[in-house]
């Protein structure tokens, strides 16, 4: 039994707590943590922990076997830290942190505790849609992927959400899974405006189109438009060599024919089209904790999701081809 | 050029003289009849034709090649004859008579004048989704036919449409199509009654489930839907030994996203469905006429039609197995 | 938490010891039986649980709470009778028993226990497919349902499969599940038999339609054909008096474009295809039982599927519409 | 009837010439020239028509109506000059000329003629395909269009097919309709190259991204991909402020089950998949005529084609975003 202490009892976090205890074998909580007594009060009674303030104590607390950060992204550098320092096995939401450099100090840390520690909170590597397009990559049926075809598509957003959101927020789910289903890495980035919708506002040119190349010559184009109004529209077609594979969609509703009309329901809704691949994901942290190992996402994934989405968003307003390139070559700890 | 006169002035027959003037190559209508002689003279104006209101003196016009029959079923009888007896080519709407015994008089007279001249208009032998199930049945990839299973629905008819009609206006297009699908027979017909939808009314059975099975042992379910409000859909998948194969709809729609919905249209008008295969029927009419040829549904087929429906409406009543029997041997004739 | 004791401990017992052992929250199994010592050694390895060979002694043993019964249909009666005396909850997995007559022994056991004991392992319930159709009668949107068209479709069958297993093995979920997903109970079935696919032998026919109808005058068409070749096909459509619902498969697959060919995946194994089903099942008779409740398939659903069952291997004989008549009434016990 | 002399009897010649003669109604072929008499000889013999080997000849020819030009590209700016000064209607394969001064040339001699006389064989937008999607955009019902998302897909290409002919021999069709489809103009030109597919060789990068932005910041993204081995394959999704529109396929296939796989199939050849709009704009622009009116492609549309392509080869050298600029002001005589 993984015994989990958890920091940050916002919505998501309480969303984590309860299914750390309602759904996942192997694992429950031990301890809450949040600045807010009452937030992590509140949050302890799903699943009956002790309660902190103070995320030290918690993360050093000898009953926590490991630590589950959902505190505010600002935040996690230094409860990553801590938890390093304390040799305490990690999930961390993304991002990792909220600059490069952070994310760098996080990776040398990690390398330096010599222990594979942290796995961040990408859950669409554990989504069923893309794990059945990486399956047909790696069957060899396709030859080598030569373009990548995307949309990340929200009904709509609140009125404080801003042009470098798109990156940060959105195309972030996208920087991380598409290298991953890829086996490669980014070597450029550029942003192209289309006419504005009129659904946005002037701090926020929706929607746009992300092109990011690989270091194997990988051409991928993600359309993110946040204020689409027609659905939570996540699509990936990767055209190979050898043949076209489009990722379906891991919910499934019924075909309707009505007013002369042939219909199926689009999610609306992330946590509803992503649902099993939360619960996936910690399943499998929790799994892998068993035998010692991290398989998901790690801290050198969140560097690299980190210095993308800076090239991103310098693109947006240079208009340019940005080059992305990582400060440090990748240490040979991540090469497992 | 085929010169052709039609008898009957009516929407459809309109229609077909404004086919054979605008859109087909190889034919044109020299005369038209009506006994209402200003629905000929409007016809006629389509086409600049000689207006008859009696349809033997334009059968016997001998700048008359060819005779289009457009007028009511009860009608037909009387014109075919006439025009099998001067020899005339026919082309005649469905039914070919409205009794099985004046089908049969009309075979019998074809027969004895030793020459092909009819064929009857069945057009969806000449739809492109009916055709491309026949190429797929004749490829040999998919063994022999086991099942077929159908609909025909429609979005709604008028107040006048009773049970019968299931099947002498609705069903009797799958009647001729599906045995020449599949080459082969009616051996026996059975009628399912659902409960009746709301949009029904004390003379109407709706929904039914016609079966049907084939000498060689196809079993045919066909689902007669004709208030089922949404659209005119018009389905046929046949289940075979080494696969199934489905057909397309003819027309074709955007796929839309809107309003949490992925769509795409569904006809509402079997005249849409169904254009270009009114279109292909005529115009291979036309070209087999130069060859001398009748290569659509014939009179014999039109015979089998008939004694099919009366099975059908007879099973309606009994809810019982009806056998199909022909009253006489399939002529050599029409094996052709 | 809920101990649980597992009867049979075949392929299907150990799949489910394994699943409420690794997946299933909030139960274990503390004891496992089977006549065969050496198999009920090794599934108890799987979770560390005691072993008999005695299955009264299981169902006797007060460390079990509920007794899982996966033995083979003949055994269930007594399994069953013994654990309603002995007062434990059960699940059971289909079928509750081989007759009738025993299945309504069952029933009149537990009513006479004055107790809800048993859930049948009748999983579709459970997918996720029919419960989004369910979820779409429901809505009122659709109006009733007057048709359902089915196909239960496996790639191939065992030579010792034979014609009545077409509707034992096969055709007994769409029983349950159909009337379940309408609210409805059946009134009649009829059994119609095409052309024998080559792939078959002399004791099997196949494939069949079976026909359904219910006492609101729901008529139902399945087709069951156990060696279609091309996969295992779980279709339903309902047709409504204001639209018609078609049920996704709960599985999904990337489209693929490779040879001329725009395709997907199909089913192969029920096993992946109701994977989740299983899963959903047996964690919500966990929950249940945590509640005292039994909201799954019960006793009495258990015995109409044997009458239900009867009627269509009679009508597979007679080629006749079998009437289905339950011998008693639907005890009021069952009208919770 | 409209008496059309064809230049250029090659096989695109003669396949227009069978068109005009089996298909079209209100046309026919008088006279046909090639430089090649045996050419000329060879396609005379499908329509009965003088031969000529002199254009000049079949241009001034008084039976001549209208002349249709299908000679290699680079011989059209002399056959449209003359044709133009003997005031014939013109029907032009594409390209209008093979350079942006030609064609500026032609458009202006024809603004001095003071007639509308030239179409351009750009015949995808008389694709059904296209004319839905444009439907739905004048439909009001789905706002701005913002984005197109697009792909022009061949199966294979000859080795002497390089880096240019994506754009002047396929994008070319993209260039024409796609501004056509959204009312508005070109204003720039990028080209994105992925890694080269294994099919390629050194002198064609295969494939390519082609950007193009509008006047209004309409963005388009054009797959070009010339040897992607599965198909012939034309997709286009427009996606608006209120809603996405994705492109039907003007063919329609069954859908068949086989070998654990639902396929369609989709096209291999552009003359199979563009085949109906091949004959609706010859047969459009023989019903222009009569009108005497041109309602298709016009001059200034092969200009604008012209100085797009050029944009286009420009970038696919210099890999920055190339401006599209008219060399004169679109004249008034094209605003009808």
């Amino acid at each position: 039994m993984l015994n989990v202490g958890v920091i940050g009892c916002g919505g998501m976090g309480r969303d984590h707590i309860s299914r750390l205890t309602n759904k996942i074998q192997g694992a429950q909580v031990v301890a809450v943590c949040d600045v807010f007594e009452e937030s992590a009060k509140k949050a302890a009674s799903i699943c009956n922990a002790k309660v902190y303030t103070d995320e030290k104590l918690l993360i050093n607390d000898p009953d926590v076997d490991a630590v589950f950060i959902v505190s505010p992204g600002f935040a996690h550098v230094e409860a990553l830290l801590e938890a390093i320092q304390a040799g305490k096995r990690i999930f961390c939401e993304k991002p990792l942190c909220t600059t490069a450099e952070d994310c760098l100090k996080v990776v040398q840390a990690e390398v330096a505790s010599g222990k594979h520690l942290i796995q961040l909170g990408f859950m669409r590597r554990y989504d069923v849609g893309y794990a059945k397009v990486k399956e047909a990559l790696l069957s060899g049926e396709y030859g080598e992927p030569l373009m990548l075809h995307c949309t990340h598509r929200n009904p709509e957003v609140g009125t404080n959400y801003n042009t470098p959101m798109a990156v940060h927020d959105t195309a972030i789910h996208e920087i991380d899974v598409l290298h991953w289903l890829v086996d490669d890495e980014y070597e450029s980035a550029q942003v192209i405006m289309p006419r504005v919708t009129k659904y946005s506002h002037s701090e926020l040119k929706d929607p746009q189109i992300m092109l990011l190349r690989t270091k194997k010559g990988v051409c991928i184009d993600v359309e993110v438009f946040v204020n689409c109004k027609f659905g939570y529209d996540i699509n990936c077609e990767v055209v190979c060599e050898d043949g076209a594979i489009k990722m379906p969609m891991a919910t499934v509703y019924p075909t309707i024919r009505k007013n002369a009309s042939v219909s199926t329901t689009i999610d609306t809704d992330c946590f509803v089209r992503f649902k099993d691949a939360y619960d996936a994901e910690v399943q499998a942290w929790v799994d892998d904790a068993a035998k010692g190992e991290i398989n998901g996402p790690n801290a050198w994934d969140g560097y690299l999701a980190a210095i993308t989405a800076d090239a991103l968003v310098k693109a947006q307003q240079t208009g340019a081809i940005e080059k992305i390139n990582a400060a440090v070559e990748k240490p040979d700890f991540y090469n497992k």
